[in-house]
């Protein structure tokens, strides 16, 4: 029997990869939905050439657009973020929950608290509403597959384990490109040297994320709900050439790691085959030709968002998703060429000081603060600025 | 309810690391039988140490010394081939099969026979008689868990794979210490040179395989049967810092890789706690301590053991009994001065090729086979020397 998939937010990169990797096996796998946010030509071809039974475009006046292009063709096109929801809750036996920011945290929530086997691609549904995911997920049986690298690699690792021969996690950072940086270099370090990873190629925000570890401070987060263990529990390693993606320290002193080409494919495609192997056009690593992995402590004062993300899990609440839209709107103003590179991880930390953040109840709470903290520091910003 | 353990060869490397692991552990082991070949002080000491039922020595003539130790204990005396077939194959939930060499291979045979959860110490069994031993494990539905730890390490990393996922098998080698050598230095290369192994301290016999990279070619042979991977999907990589233990490559281009302290009790412990985990004092690894790890390829030309290994697993039949007898002689003869380093392998070599070797039927064919190869290549080697 052939595997039903559903992906949300089809259009974005980790969508695309998935669509590639189910038309490669239309024998193992077929369509139901897919979303998309406001490209209405690309979710209608995909839709079309995988014969998926609902298209969903989450942006209400493009209905009529799309539901043109599938006129006659059996799929049946629909709109808003009810549609979302009912794609996301309906049935499937694998829902890719792969929307973008904000935007992704009701329709994932959605398959969550449906039952869903999930497979989690949307950062900010573990790292603002951890918690809430989690509880959701123990209440309706739902299965939570990582697909961040990181991530996916230590679930990989962790296969067939009890929690309790874990003895911690360790993530993998690249260091991104100011690894080796002067604080001096650091102040003066411009949005151009800061998206150049040596390593993925990735947007924008997530470049700099990765320049200023704030990425790996938010896989930690995401790291400590998904995985169930305390924050001192999950250490973080520099590795440049990001070829181990992550790994887990057993209480025997044995460890097991993951290893791979920098290819999003590589953990998309075990989150659509497990509990089994499907193959991938991904390319395959050659140890001899690496010829070496490099590994170095991360440097706590040059780059203070580990630390920040530590004290806001650590402190509770609501302070995660502070962290996060502080970051986001912090990281805006950096490549806008506003603020200098070492204010990001000042923002973010005057905003976990100064911002309560009760823990929110459900993903309106969520958002709800996720909105106010943006409101908050951008105010606060453009006063200082003045 | 505590684990009954049985170990055969208690008083070698491997046995006094499984007893060091069981007696850290009182609420979790018994012992149930121990057994070693002369040395009955020490056997004696660890079995009224551990309140062992039966304590088994291979040499008949020293059983009356064992009978006066263990007066009065409770714990019984007994010796000979016999009683170690029945201590294997006695009641218990693990017998560590640690007998160095073919005197293993009858003992190990009978556990497996028997039904019993093997940890599988014993390099010989696989080598020598690896298609009969996974014969009799599937006959007798046996489990073998690998304490080797380049195999411990694949047996980690496969935990919950099924075989249609896995790609190839990657056995890392530390290259020995003549990993950079000149031809010219191997063909002068002294025991004392070839003895002195970078990373683990072994001993004389094994630190020469691995300088020749013999023992790689054997662990070959052994994951292949271990594992049920034809030749072609095991590769090996020099990796000479040896931190990493091995690799899995699964079939969508993820790698994992087991890691750790060069330390048998971890995967003396694997073994023992299987399928959980158990703690060991071994030395954690500290990945940004170790700051490097390097990888090459191994070269053929100078290490012509590899491709003897190889050639001997595709010609079948008896052609691994008389690779593993061979070696065993030229390495005698190395270590006595008799003959250089390079000729270990050209010895192999000749005797592969001008050996007959039918497939062995049962342990007494591997036997007589072994014995007569040792008779052919001494007598060859001493008619070349007169």
């Amino acid at each position: 029997m052939k595997k039903k998939i559903t992906i949300l937010g089809a259009t974005g990169s980790i969508g695309r990869s998935t669509l590639d990797l189910v038309e490669r096996s239309p024998d193992r796998f077929e369509i139901v939905a897919l979303t998309a946010g406001r490209n209405v030509e690309e979710l209608a071809k995909a839709a079309l050439r995988t014969n998926a039974r609902v298209a969903v475009i989450a942006d209400p006046q493009r209905l009529k657009a799309l539901e043109v292009l599938l006129d006659g063709s059996g799929c049946r096109a629909a709109a808003g973020t009810e549609a979302l929801i009912e794609a996301a809750a309906g049935d499937s036996n694998l829902v890719m929950a792969a929307i973008v920011g904000c935007a992704g945290l009701l329709p994932t929530m959605a398959a969550v608290e449906a039952g869903q086997t999930v497979a989690l691609a949307n950062k900010e549904a573990l790292v603002t509403a951890g918690a809430l995911m989690i509880e959701a997920a123990q209440r309706s049986g739902a299965t939570l597959l990582p697909v961040d690298s990181e991530h996916n690699a230590i679930f990989q690792c962790l296969a067939g384990s009890r929690l309790e021969g874990v003895a911690r996690l360790i993530l993998t950072a690249s260091g991104g490109p100011f690894r080796g940086a002067s604080e001096k270099h650091l102040r003066e370090a411009t949005p151009a040297q800061a998206v150049a990873h040596p390593k993925w190629s990735m947007g924008a925000k997530i470049s700099v994320d990765s320049a200023t570890l704030m990425n790996k401070g938010l896989e930690l987060i995401e790291a400590h709900h998904l995985f169930g263990l305390p924050p001192e529990k999950i250490d973080i390693v520099v590795h440049p050439q990001s070829v181990v993606h992550s790994l887990v320290e057993f209480i025997d002193g044995s460890l097991l790691a993951q290893l791979g080409s920098a290819d999003m494919r590589i953990p998309i495609s075990y989150a659509l085959g497990w509990p089994e192997r499907i193959p991938t056009p991904a390319a395959r690593l050659n140890l001899a030709q690496l010829a070496r992995l490099d590994f170095e402590a991360p440097d706590p004062e040059r780059f203070p968002a580990l630390r920040l993300a530590r004290e806001a899990l650590e402190s509770g609440g609501g302070a995660s998703v502070v962290l996060n839209a502080a970051n986001e709107v912090a990281v805006e103003m950096f490549l806008a060429g506003r603020i200098g590179f070492t204010e990001i991880a000042s923002i973010v930390e005057d905003a976990l000081e100064n911002f309560a953040a009760p823990a929110p109840k459900n993903i309106a709470d969520v958002m709800e603060l996720d909105r106010e903290t943006r409101t908050r520091v951008a105010a606060s910003l453009k006063a200082s600025c003045a």
